[in-house]
């Protein structure tokens, strides 16, 4: 009757926070599988001041199209801001808002990649990037990786050696899923690799405001002297997912084309969400919201952390973030993370296997915990019950 | 240093409104480009109000993630809409909330096409879709179309002629742009013909609620026994297209390839857009807010028609739609109007020229008007304007 897409059948969903869903709602059920901000601290009263603030002066504007590339002012505050953060001196004709950085990912994808070309990738991975290069049809090479970035000797073996890489997907602050940073040491060898190779880049960077340890670092689109780097930006873990607005950062000329693919994939993003953050960006200050929830993120991942160590057994190692919303979990390589995850299920404790981290399903032997949006209680007895399953199935 | 895609050099942009809003804010310039609302009659109060009830309600949940498929109670909402406007006898678990229905024929175009697979059109068809479709790399088979919808002779000989036709695009309701609608009987025939060769139909639907002569018609959806019509709605023409809020409707395992296409693309629609427009519509009555501004466009449409008669020259057509937003205007063939359109700009009168409608580019003798949102007064003096461009260069 039809057939389908071989861009639809290329997508390999069900590794994802989304497929275990279902569970989430189980009674008792203590969840550490999605990467979002503490419900209990999302700054509900100021958005609704700054909405109605908002509706008032420009509310016609605000409910009608505007530019594909979204409301201006919101893209000269995101300039400003990516100017201390990201150390990234941009004009807002080098942004292009979009639908959470999901939507710029995947716009990003489709601007590069034919089918079988290669994208280069961090082990691990985000796993809905691996989705939407999947849609695109692309072939993936993984980048071996430590605890201070992609191992750039590697890298550029992988480049010299590879063909057809179109792009290089990088999660340099508090990785997702491994909450780890590259240093940056690590950041300046990997633009010299890049710019030898002259590969476009991807700069997924959605959590890096979050930093509750050391020092902000430049971002890699501060050290871009040949414009290869997008840099893409997002509300979600600093604001609300539920708003879904992010950005792109690039050269005017791949701004343009950005903006180009973003028309054809959904016409503009909200002008009444970008008009709605720009006046709460006006209105407040979103510094002083992170200052009240870092401290808790923190407090949590100590707290989660420490829990571990006196709960789970020994040969267990997992990471220990300066920032954003994960610890990264490696059992011994015999474990199965996936039948370990319904072990959890019984004991109503979830998290995400590790599986759907990596582009061939490997390294099932690891799983990802969030800890940003658990209490105290949660944290405690969800892991206690994690180190239970370990015990008993391991 | 880098090349883009297949896919994106296949997107032949610049015939559409967009490519025109620069001129829009040169000063004393009328503008009939856009299909937009009329921002005077937008519901801001009301939307306000259903806002605030929802934030002070809900307002946690509206700022985090939720399904996929969008806010339940919403589809639960959009069901009982169609089955009274468009007899479809539709479940939650059919629909999925797409950014706009942009985003949802972006989604639809790549459920289906490979490179080079076919995409039937009616002749003229709407811009942006061209456009969602040419980034699939699709070829494109125009059906001839008279005042009544698709002469369904000329699809049926289509069919039996064309390989590798993987979708058909249909606008029946106040069609974009020429501003016809198809009647009940070429509704049936067509959905004979496409059950007889089983093609996949996207029936397009935005403005249907914006009837102002004749009945309601049942949607091709609501013919549909094999489930081969995907339906897409629309928040944008009945409320504000600034929220970006749209949906398909379709068999559930359509629908769930839908939800795949629409995470890969944009991870999901806004939680809190789509929890707000459910309490607008919980709280106030659409078809209130509607039966006020139908009577507007009704008197828009009339005043644009009765003008150009009044002031264009023998030999010029033009529809004299039922409902929606436009009216389609045949010059004689040896008219340019992309050339017009300049000299539009000149006399201070903007209209949007007929080549980007069709996927060749071909008739250029015509041109689209948007009635909906503009007054009285700039209706007469524009179209005056536009009879005077006319009659000095043709």
């Amino acid at each position: 009757m039809y057939t389908f897409s071989d861009s639809l059948k290329a997508i390999k969903p069900g590794g994802g926070v989304r497929a275990l869903a279902k569970y989430k709602s189980l009674p008792g059920m203590i969840s550490f599988t999605s990467g979002v901000p503490a419900s209990e601290f999302l700054p509900v009263d100021d958005l609704k001041t700054a909405y109605n603030a908002m509706m008032e002066e420009n509310g016609r504007t605000a409910l009608q199209y505007c530019d594909t590339a979204g409301w201006y002012h919101t893209r000269e505050q995101i300039c400003s801001r990516m100017k201390i953060r990201n150390q990234i001196d941009a004009k807002p004709g080098d942004v292009t808002l979009t639908v959470g950085s999901g939507h710029a990912l995947y716009v990003c994808g489709r601007l590069f990649l034919n089918p079988g070309d290669v994208v280069l990738l961090e082990a691990p991975s985000y796993a809905g990037a691996i989705q939407a290069f999947q849609a695109c049809q692309a072939n993936f090479v993984v980048v071996p990786t430590n605890e201070n970035g992609p191992i750039v000797e590697e890298l550029d073996k992988i480049l010299a050696t590879t063909k057809n890489v179109k792009l290089m997907y990088a999660i340099p602050e508090f990785q997702n899923p491994s909450g780890h940073t590259w240093s940056l040491e690590v950041r300046k060898q990997f633009m010299e690799v890049i710019n030898k190779y002259e590969v476009p880049v991807l700069e997924d960077n959605p959590y890096g405001e979050l930093r509750f340890k050391g020092d902000f670092l430049p971002s890699l689109r501060s050290m871009d002297p040949k414009g290869l780097v997008i840099y893409l930006g997002s509300f979600s873990k600093i604001l609300s997912p539920g708003l879904r607005l992010g950005w792109t950062c690039a050269t005017p000329e791949l701004a343009e084309k950005i903006t180009l693919m973003v028309n054809t994939s959904v016409l503009q993003a909200s002008t009444t969400t970008a008009m709605h953050i720009s006046k709460y960006l006006d209105m407040f200050d979103l510094d002083e919201h992170l200052s009240k929830i870092i401290p808790i993120y923190k407090h949590r991942c100590e707290l989660m952390l420490n829990t571990m160590k006196e709960t789970f057994p020994d040969g267990i190692k997992f990471s220990e973030p300066e920032g954003g919303l994960f610890t990264w979990v490696e059992m011994p390589d015999y474990v199965d993370t996936k039948e370990l995850s319904m072990k959890g299920v019984e004991k109503r404790v979830l998290f995400v296997p590790g599986f759907g981290f990596f582009p061939d399903g490997g390294n099932r032997h690891c799983l990802r915990l969030n800890y940003s949006s658990s209490t105290d209680d949660q944290i405690v007895e969800g892991i206690h019950r994690l180190a239970e399953v370990i015990k008993e199935n391991i």
